[in-house]
């Protein structure tokens, strides 16, 4: 569950330069030392106990990656700033500013920023939600039979 | 309530010109005679028997604004496209491209895209809400006896 921020509810928390707000602090993505992501830093936008949903932007600098995951719950992502590539499934997307992206539950999916710029999305979440999943040494190695997953996850993806 | 989407959830929409997406229906945003809002249109991004969220994107024409309205659901709301103006209680807010405004239970609120362009905005809520309250002429006169809220019921806010 992480942190579900407080119910003190400020109504207007303005924009700062550089995808930054007001009010809303920059934190690291999680804290692993397996090198299973790069990069990357989330901010909480909404969170509150009165809501059944939490909206966060996460953002990766060039060349970053979120980390390779599944879970039971589903993640609604509007691409808010930048390009670069996702895998869902087994499908390899390039994607761009404003697209919207559905991973389905138990849906392997990462987020790469692969176009030499930062990729940072707006990501809606329930609130209450399963732990997600990483991929065991099978589990990688039937992703990376597929080459255009295997060449995704080298941040070498192929068009598409 | 309102639609709730299928579950057929395809996993890339791709963003188009001027605020449109693949697959997504562009609608009216209310049926009512009343004139309680104008030029205003909604297009649901994200709605899923499994997600306890709901995502929107409204956006107000030049001059276009959104109903007066309060419920006990809270929005969470991010500017996406333009400058505006919003109400939310008692307090009139100048309002930007990707500011981030909470509209807490049972508060009177308004958008208004008072700068002569389109205001837009996603809009996360529950999925389980109730129905929105308009305002009785005794609530309209209580909002009218503040000037600042009576300019900005005329689309003509003083900054702030």
């Amino acid at each position: 569950m992480s942190e579900r921020h407080t119910s003190k509810r400020p109504i207007h928390r303005k924009a700062t330069a550089d995808h930054r707000w007001d009010g809303v602090d920059l934190l690291p993505y999680k804290e692993d030392g397996r090198a299973l992501f790069k990069a990357i830093t989330r901010q909480t936008l909404f969170s509150d106990p009165a809501m059944t949903g939490e909206l966060r932007y996460f953002e990766m600098a060039a060349d970053g990656f979120s980390t390779l995951e599944r879970h039971e719950h589903m993640h609604a992502v509007m691409i808010l700033r930048g390009r670069g590539h996702c895998l869902v499934g087994n499908e390899v997307r390039a994607i761009e500013t404003r697209d919207l992206i559905t991973v389905p539950p138990m849906t392997w999916h990462q987020f790469r920023a692969t176009q030499g710029e930062p990729l940072g999305f707006l990501w809606m979440v329930n609130a209450e939600r399963d732990k997600p999943q990483l991929p065991t040494a099978d589990d990688l190695a039937g992703l990376k039979a597929d080459p255009k997953i295997a060449a995704f996850l080298e941040s070498q993806p192929t068009n598409g």
